[in-house]
């Protein structure tokens, strides 16, 4: 257990007994985990570890939800929705126990409506196998979160996930139309439309896309597609340095060029690359893997003034375009493998995700340099460049070098929030963050927001200890 | 006066005299305008007459604003904040009386960041202006409704405004970056962020975005630009029937096309275009006017694919295309004058604004025709076809026809719903739709809004009588 957990109320025995006794009633025992079947559920893929629940709920409908959420308000026990458990701040992660509510069962496709582009999914869906299947259909949908074949899309939507597309195409929020959600106590809520367009009340679907889960659990998700762009072509430009690959993504978008993806690699990446045997050019200490998309004849005009903006400036060494799909694949196949190349470099690994105004792209990668030399942690980064999004990695061996972390991860906040970015840029603030946010956000701000928490859930029993600083004897909001 | 005022509660005469002293005391007298000189503040563009407000503050800083809600609150005088006036719905419309707080006089561009492609700027704005000072740096701010010649960002974002550019660029919410807002009582709250992507925290941004004055007053909006398109191109398309126009608009988009604007007019507002004497083929009955724009290549290459989706079905008379600025200005300024052309077809004019799913775009052109026969009701709709976003116009000339409109007003509501729309696409809800907002969302959700509105204002007092329907016996929140 690399973080430690906020002390948030624990639900008494008496509640838990009470709980199990109605849920099991209700649900049936087929859907309730209890005992060691529960223990896997005390974690997802943050380096947080979670008390073991007392009970896992396997809901497969709505109405599996309305109920645990009625039951578990009524009995005071915690509920920590989950679906695919990728998340990277530990958002899935249940710190008083109580009950976890898995909802990746429930992959139903309501609808996809090829005349208005939208489609209905039920939360449990994998993000991956809905892009398959809107594509097969002509469609497209942007959003692609590292963890594309296991996430799914409610846990996609309780982060407001991003990924390498967003560069183009935006984040998750600007494809959820509309929800249905279950509040703690069991009200449903239907919020957003069917349209493009609409301006009707307050944006409370905006509100609950990126919530983090403490807010409410989708039921149903209405997202709006995109037709298929018909081409696709992937350029990778190999550099002497980092940051005359930085220096060319502030050309790239000086010049209004928007490719779909626009990711950095740094040295320290590239050698973790090299490590699973992906040949890539020594002399390279830097490189940017670019994608564009759209119709065949806009899609060549781009890559031609994408490869003038990169020639027209230092520090190229090279610049490979791939050839055909199975080319483009094994370029996407390294930058996908990071994550998990990166984790087999040391015992732990901690990955952040800031974002900085990207005309401060150069800063921020000399500051994580200093921030390495001064802690001595070792560290490598890469990332969405284009949005100025990066993955900036510490990696330790000796659990006495946590302090060190600890100092560079604060020192990498400050930086971040000094350069005028923000602390996350798609993985959430979720437990990893929470003691951070005061230095982005005013008291005002936080104290508004724990007010928005307790309207929807007064007991503050929904995934209590994310998002918000605890403080002293109080619960997680 | 064509919209009933809702029963919300008016101030003391004492609450009012205490109020203007503390402003002509604090804001000094020549900032707060009484008697007489408050009366053209009554109204905005809707067909709504507030009362008389005692005092109109003219803010000249986020200082003026921050005293003027700190003293209406301890007084306990509603607020109505004003930027342009140009609102449809009633949103600058004291309905209570009291302050108006108007913003109009803050025209400040604090920064134009060419690196970082964003604006940081006061509410008081033209939004007109805002365009033409980015465009001549090279940028591009998208949001382009009707009234930009006289309407402000602070309203735009009030309203989360729209525009015919929204089909290809999407509306003003997507381009807020961040917000400093000032509450009712003088609680002053910085949100978002200055970077392109960012999670951290609820989305307290896009939720005071669309808030239509409700929540707080924007004192300063960090606006995203983009990079402003090389080429602009502008067509003309003609059609025998309105419905052939609406057939062409679904054939592109089912094959992905994306002009940045795509605009339809119908026989009745064609005839009303042609006693402006603009030139129209007699013979058209449906008209779209289509705006591409891009790198040259890529704007060539998308309008001759347009043509080709245009002539490939029935009914089409024309196609024209501007040949240069002077012709596309010609273009749009017929469009742009329908809102004054139209409302002197008959002494009285209500413009609703709803939105349907695209692939209802010609059901519902049919029902309105049928709502126009069984209500007797002379009507007229264009609009952004593109994002199914219609403008449905109704004129009358004697009061006595009025119960007839009202009728025709809510069967368009009702037929709006029943095809999975929207009651409003760009103009909000304010106070003229607010009876209507149950036909749209659930009593749970309206309730729930109201919740987050007593957050931001306990007492009420910002806006009242906007966004919800009025309950006997409460206030208009």
């Amino acid at each position: 257990m690399l973080i430690p957990l906020p002390k948030t109320p624990l639900p008494s025995p008496d509640a838990i007994t009470r709980a199990l006794l109605d849920l099991g009633r209700t649900l049936g025992d087929s859907k309730v985990l209890t005992g060691d079947a529960c223990a896997t559920y005390a974690r997802d893929e943050s380096e947080a570890t979670g008390r073991v629940p007392a009970a896992v709920v396997l809901a497969s409908n709505a109405e599996d939800i309305r109920r645990t959420l009625t039951i578990a308000e009524s009995t005071g026990v915690p509920v920590t929705p989950r679906a695919g458990g990728t998340g990277r701040t530990g958002g899935a992660v249940p710190v008083a126990g109580g009950i976890v509510l898995a909802t990746d069962a429930m992959k139903q496709v309501k609808e996809i409506n090829a005349k208005d582009l939208l489609a209905v999914v039920e939360p449990g869906i994998v993000t991956g196998d809905l892009h398959a299947l809107v594509e097969r259909e002509g469609f497209f949908y942007p959003p692609d979160p590292n963890s594309l074949g296991s996430c799914c899309i409610g846990g996609n939507v309780a982060e407001n996930a991003g990924g390498p597309r967003a560069f183009k195409y935006g984040v998750t929020r600007e494809y959820v139309l509309g929800l249905e959600a279950c509040l703690m106590g069991g009200r449903v809520l239907r919020t957003g439309k069917r349209t493009v367009k609409g301006v009707t009340g307050y944006d409370v679907t905006s509100l609950l896309v990126g919530s983090e889960g403490t807010l409410g659990v989708f039921t149903e998700i209405t997202l709006r597609l995109v037709p298929k762009p018909p081409e696709v072509a992937t350029v990778l430009a190999l550099f002497e340095d980092v940051r005359h690959a930085g220096a060319a993504v502030s050309r790239m978008i000086a010049r209004g060029l928007v490719p779909r993806c626009l990711e950095m690699l740094d040295a320290a990446t590239l050698d973790a690359v090299r490590a699973q045997k992906v040949a890539i050019d020594p002399r390279a200490r830097g490189m940017l893997l670019i994608e564009v998309d759209g119709e065949a004849a806009t899609t060549q005009a781009l890559l031609e003034q994408i490869a003038e903006v990169l020639s027209g400036g230092p520090g190229l060494i090279d610049l490979l375009a791939a050839q055909d799909p199975a080319q483009r694949a094994r370029l996407w196949e390294a930058r996908r493998a990071l994550s998990p190349a990166t984790r087999k470099l040391a015992k732990y690994k901690l990955s952040e995700d800031i974002v900085v105004p990207r005309s401060r792209i150069a800063e921020l990668l000399e500051g994580v340099d200093v921030i390495g030399a001064d802690t001595e942690v070792r560290h490598l980064t890469y990332g969405h460049a284009g949005d100025g999004n990066f993955h900036v990695n510490f990696l330790w061996n000796d659990d006495g070098e946590r302090p060190a972390v600890d100092r560079a991860i604060e020192a990498l906040m400050r930086l971040t929030i000094s350069l005028g970015g923000t602390l996350t840029g798609e993985h959430g603030i979720g437990l990893s963050k929470a003691e951070y946010l005061p230095l982005e956000q005013s008291e005002e701000l936080i104290e508004l927001q724990r007010d928005i928490k307790r309207l929807f859930d007064p007991k503050e029993l929904l995934n209590p200890g994310k998002i918000f600083p605890v403080r002293p004897g109080h619960g997680g909001c």
